[in-house]
């Protein structure tokens, strides 16, 4: 429990934060009837309505960038913070690729007709108003506000305080063009107020909220796990790593082991750790430290594992106990070499963050334990970590990865922002 | 949050809690692993087991019965509580049936073959640690492990007081039996010391217990939902209505509002509130308020429902706003005639706990407004609410009834036991 949850939230900013939810829970119910045509042309209109407002979109963008600048903002920071006319587009042609997808409201899970003829199907429904609270980039506002639209549900969003005039600027844009639509602006809610606090009041709205998805670094999300009463889904931190078996083919363990690292290290499906099989160690070492030296990676490796790195040129740390249960999210990855599939499978047991974990052999066996034994959203054998992803899976949209179990594990779509209603039908059964 | 949140929990109650709890982490591991055949061959050992310390178990129950009397539990409480040789059996046939079950384990859920070769399949895998926190009746427990072990998941209990003796000596039964089956005992744990802070220990054991369930009266579940940081599935409170339609058949009317409300008044999905539509009342009222009166319920009525109360005998108050809210869980009904069926909605849609909500109606159009739009577990068309309910359902078995909207809703059996896991099989894909 951290100290601030210890202090009482401003009543002025609770009322605010409530306010917003209780007129969104209006919406969602409206929006829980409306159709799958009604639901697309409005995303469409959305779609439409964004770039038609690009420049306004640019200007508010280039205010947020100069308040970076001046905070000192990295440069990498700045980067997925920029939005130009082509990005723009890239966001509103994001919303049209939602339009295609399959709508997963009035889908029928399962069903069947019991012994006494009542008729039972267990039906998605939307989840009503779902949270979000999120870091810089703007994309992921627009991208949130269209998964919600399709999926039936009213989005209560709580951007990052460095993208503040960009997402009000689409948030705008956005609710002008439900209402132009005829349907209620009230759909898609910015909170632009309260500071913090309206962050703590969104997560303690218990009976507003129906479910809150935080994504961006470690500590905002272990904040919102820890202080949140609403349901929350977990996403996003992966210490992910690869263990090349014994029989591990030599340039398909480097390929994959050099894309699960460096393909684009600052996202949560890279790898962070290596496990090499001794038996392999000498075979595939200097080729793969070779190869990920070639790409600037930095190994911290055991004392085997460093001499390798050392003799292939490639820049070398000794490994800590720290590193063990480090995302890096660069150009760095721990890397021991290990006796046995056993050793690794329990390596992978105690320091796994349960995103992706994935094994490269040519072994059934070894494929087959590893797959039953890693506990993780996704276990890959032979295949780059960075397939954990809603677009790689072909779900044509993503909200976030979730690392819990409950509800949702791995990449999640339009389903996934969804829950489920029973529905029986009778002709006058009692018990 | 409460004030006992805030004070610290003793630090040995702590390591006890997460000793037992790490303990079961690595029972769950196993279990994960075993064959159905292997947990079914248990499972039904396990059932010997119960029935040959029948002696046991009740000499043992004979304790609680002894102390809840001495404590001046009521005649209700005690008869929860009490086991004789018939109910020890009954408690032991549960886990014979248990065993018939489907095993969710390995079920596939999705999966396909993406265009780069990649195939990709979601399988059901046990969650790892279940915790659950309930009440009086001791046949939970025995539930509790069965249902835990099919579904391949450890479970960590804390039941009440009132059945301490009887639970310790069910557990130790049940622990013994697994060691006789060459499976480690740590699979099945109970908490006995430590008092509410062994509770608050468990709701906060994160990263050591995945899943924990809450199951007993309304401010039990309420503390769980709020103190704890570990994933919680809310179960149980039932405020349900029955709307009578105006082009209700009497008959079915009658019979459903009836048997919704007294066929077992104690469990939460019995009926607390009666809606009825003006035009339906003059026609339905009369026999309804004669068979709930003969039936020996109190109607909480608006002035036209006493009305009706009172000159068919029934016994009647006037009804409390706080009885539009209140999950009477005996023979007691809140009961208000409606102007139409947006009206039915709307009230339903402000007071519903989201357990199940049902509608007498002839009209087509009516079932199908009402299933829309009413958000709740299950929505009932022309069948008692009594019928929510996983045995009903088929599923063989129940843990609880879920009104939440996270992971599961509505009966929860052994595939609300599981999460999923994703397996990629590839032949050396990077991207």
């Amino acid at each position: 429990m951290t100290a601030s949850s210890l202090t009482p939230i401003a009543p002025e900013t609770v009322d605010y934060v409530h306010g917003i939810a209780r007129r969104a829970r209006v919406a969602a119910r409206e929006l829980a009837l409306l159709t799958r045509a009604r639901k697309d042309a409005a995303l469409l209109a959305l779609a439409d309505a964004v770039d038609a407002a690009s420049d306004v979109v640019i200007s508010a963008n280039r205010e947020d960038l100069q308040r970076g600048r001046d905070n000192g903002l990295t440069t990498n920071l700045l980067d997925r913070l920029a939005l130009d006319e082509e990005r723009v587009h890239a966001v509103a042609d994001a919303l049209r690729q939602v339009a295609t997808l399959p709508d997963p409201v009035g889908e029928v899970v399962r069903g069947s007709t019991l012994a006494n003829g009542l008729a039972i199907r267990q039906i998605r429904v939307p989840m009503g108003v779902v949270g979000m609270i999120y870091e810089a980039r703007p994309n992921v506002t627009v991208d949130a506000a269209g998964l919600g639209l399709k999926s039936g549900n009213a989005v209560l969003l709580r951007g990052g305080s460095a993208a503040a005039s960009t997402n009000a600027a689409l948030v705008d844009v956005l609710r002008t063009a439900l209402e132009q639509q005829g349907l209620n602006p009230d759909a898609i809610n910015l909170l632009v107020e309260g500071g913090h606090d309206a962050a703590r009041a969104l997560m303690t709205a218990r009976g507003l909220v129906d479910l809150l998805i935080p994504r961006g670094g470690a500590s905002l999300i272990q904040t919102v796990v820890l202080e949140s009463t609403v349901p929350v889904i977990e996403t996003g931190v992966g210490n992910c790593h690869v263990y090349v078996d014994a029989s591990a083919d030599t340039d398909m363990a480097v390929q994959i082991v050099t894309n699960s690292k460096t393909h684009r290290p600052s996202v949560c499906n890279a790898a962070e750790s290596l496990l090499v099989h001794r038996d392999a160690a000498e075979r595939i070492m200097p080729a793969l430290m070779a190869s990920l030296g070639g790409a600037g990676v930095t190994v911290h490796g055991d004392a085997l594992s460093e001499g390798y790195a050392a003799a292939a040129g490639a820049a070398h740390l000794p490994i800590t106990p720290q590193d063990d249960d480090t995302e890096f999210l660069s150009l760095d990855i721990s890397a021991r070499v290990v006796d046995s599939l056993d050793e690794a499978i329990a390596h992978i047991q105690e320091h796994t963050s349960g995103h992706t974990e994935a094994i490269v052999t040519a072994d059934r066996a070894a494929a087959r334990r590893f797959t039953t034994e890693i506990d993780a959203a996704a276990v890959l054998i032979n295949a780059s970590t960075r397939f954990t992803d809603g677009g790689e899976f072909g779900f044509g949209a993503e909200i976030g990865i979730s690392t819990q179990k409950l509800h949702a594990r791995g990449p999640m779509a339009l389903p996934e922002l969804t829950t489920t209603k029973w529905i029986v039908d009778g002709d006058g059964q009692v018990r």
